[in-house]
């Protein structure tokens, strides 16, 4: 039995309609002169890029701006991005500005600028020197929760994996979330990365107690823990209530700002308790289909809860009070099903796939989707039910 | 109408039975050569100071101890301390261990070890330059939750009022729960201090929205927010369902680590949303009488409900499912009103003073009290019910 955990956090969360205004105050805490910009041809053209650099006008400060980050950004990339950083003025701070891939890209150049070296000289886990350069995340989605995560993936094109830099220092200094920055994100994009954001927050709050899990050392995923399981259980409150919403009013700026403060709290829970099978499923389906990510973990999260709900029912229970159920004639049992079947609805309501079978999966790829996730350690120790190739596949099978 | 607001977060907690052991561990993350402890006699008689100094022997790091805190440290303790600190090898990590008075202290010296000049220069708001020395905080009580607040409060005994030093710099790296270190606390130190971090988590529950505060600039206690709800009402739920426990049963180190949990997540909330008018009104009468500080919000703060409520009834009758009450039947005023009964209950359970005429509080000092307590803007401006000297008078002859 593990007797401790650890739980980090960003320092410094600033959120609010129209909050962007006060970028050129928290550069001034960093004693900033030199900014790099980091985003993409989206944000560009969506004039959110312009809209900030506007801002920074007549501010003194000299900007750099490197606008090609690709989705899910390649190695090279990485190694781009650094040469174009190096090229500049000495960066004293970055701006990861975009989904998640324009912050995880941000968080390995505040790394590369502060310590030097190769992208790939740091995929894998802890192996950050120390504290990295002053990175302000500014997110346009409602998702990865990136902007206070320790994790930023890239993708090593050449031998096809991915490649993910994980370290408790690779987490932003100051996470800035404007609602207004994401009112125009199209329905499709905003439930994926808001269904996505829930199964951060639902895998993070039935994921194993800290103390069951099953490993030696520092873990950057450590189990459930109370601290987590609080910011998981309100992420879950925000997501649930105003997911549909979101995605059927884009507009709506109250329902915009419930999903980034959820998507942040589903960061801050996962990135300490960790994901599971849903997550762990996800990578080796991605690797067969076109879906994106949240579309994967959207799908494959109320067949993990139905798979779980028999080893963590009361946990269940919680999220069923989540959905505003009448639980009080109802049984543990009967709640746990509750919300999972609301789940099973929420996905459907946002318009996303609910089989596999939909997205291109073959069934013969089942067996091998099974044995691809099952040694992704760090994510299946933590599912509450212990996975086998058996039952995966039988849950692979009622997804599919 | 304000329209963001700001969270801030110690980097760093790490929690568990023994997690002291870590301690070596993690002085070795800040790269520690020379270490000072900041403590207190209390500490030392209890032998807890021995425990640790006993861990980091043969360690080869050089350790200073100033054990002379003295409760709400005087700033001639402050001076003092420093003066003690200078004589030594240049200090690079700080530890305060110990009540609030010991971790309030050891901010200050973080604070004086990195920029120099006197406790005196940096009393107010906001004063500090930037980030203080690496400071890891290891509480020995659940309750004030100084481990990873903002505040440190010292004593100004020439003019007979506190001298708070509060920015949001202040906070530890590192906030160390060890539930070990609090099993001999004896009971009526353990009640007090648990049933403050009650009034903590409940304050800053039911706190103002951040929204609708009225004031200018940059506020440390903005309201209360999103975030802060969430930390603040699993604090509820931790401490009302094991201060009576612990208060019983000192040995349980369920309940401590429970309560440890509970009063950290409540110096998360309210060092960030505020805290109101039980605690504006503690300050005045904290003057008046012998009482510690914790005694006196346990006391004031199921009237201080009782004066909210209509202005807040929803998130009493939230407070109200913490106690596990049934409130099937409920409409929202019962089960708000039942919150209210139960902290009434908690504070009498636990063997606190009840009653302001037992803690020799004179009637004819009440209209003092609320005169003294209006000016508290930073607290009062916090309260939901907008406080006025008659209502305030007729809360504090319903406490006397």
């Amino acid at each position: 039995m593990r007797t401790d955990f650890e739980f980090f956090s960003t320092k410094n969360v600033v959120f609010g309609n129209g909050s962007i205004q006060k970028l050129p105050q928290i550069l001034d805490r960093y004693q900033a002169e030199n900014v790099l910009i980091v985003t993409d041809q989206g944000i560009k053209g969506a004039g959110i890029l312009k809209k900030i650099t506007h801002l920074l006008e007549g501010s003194g400060l000299n900007i750099s701006v490197y606008d090609k980050t690709l989705p899910e950004p390649p190695l090279s990339t990485a190694v781009e991005c650094y040469n174009f950083a190096k090229d500049q003025q000495a960066t004293d701070v970055i701006i990861g500005l975009g989904g998640g891939s324009s912050i995880d890209l941000s968080k390995v150049m505040a790394l590369l600028i502060k310590y030097g070296g190769n992208p790939q000289d740091y995929v894998g886990e802890n192996l950050v020197p120390g504290p990295i350069a002053p990175l302000i995340a500014i997110p346009t989605t409602a998702g990865t929760g990136s902007e206070v995560t320790s994790v930023a993936v890239l993708n090593d094109t050449d031998n096809k994996i991915k490649a993910g830099v994980s370290d408790n220092n690779l987490r932003p200094a100051v996470a800035l979330l404007d609602p207004e920055l994401t009112v125009n994100l199209p329905p499709y994009v905003t439930a994926c990365s808001g269904i996505d954001a829930l199964a951060h927050a639902i895998e993070a709050f039935t994921a194993k107690d800290f103390r069951y899990i099953e490993a030696e050392g520092e873990l950057l995923f450590q189990g459930s823990n109370p601290i987590s399981d609080s910011l998981a259980l309100e992420a879950i409150r925000l997501i649930t209530n105003n997911l549909t919403l979101v995605v059927q009013q884009g507009s709506n700026l109250e329902a915009r700002g419930n999903m980034l403060i959820g998507s942040l709290l589903a960061g801050m829970a996962f990135s300490n308790a960790g994901t599971a099978a849903a997550h762990a499923l996800a990578y080796p389906i991605g690797g067969l289909c076109e879906s994106p990510h949240g579309e994967l973990t959207g799908l494959l999260l109320p067949h993990v809860m139905e798979y779980n709900v028999g080893v963590v029912p009361e946990k269940l229970e919680k999220i069923s009070e989540a959905f505003h159920v009448d639980n009080k004639d109802l049984d543990t049992k009967e709640a746990a099903n509750f919300a999972i079947e609301e789940v099973f609805n929420l996905v459907e309501q946002i318009g996303l796939p609910t089989k596999l079978s939909h997205i291109g999966v073959k069934e013969e790829d089942l067996s091998i989707i099974a044995e691809k996730a099952l040694p992704i350690e760090r994510l299946i120790r933590n599912n509450p039910r212990v996975p086998t190739k058996d039952t995966i596949l039988e849950l692979l099978k009622k997804a599919y």
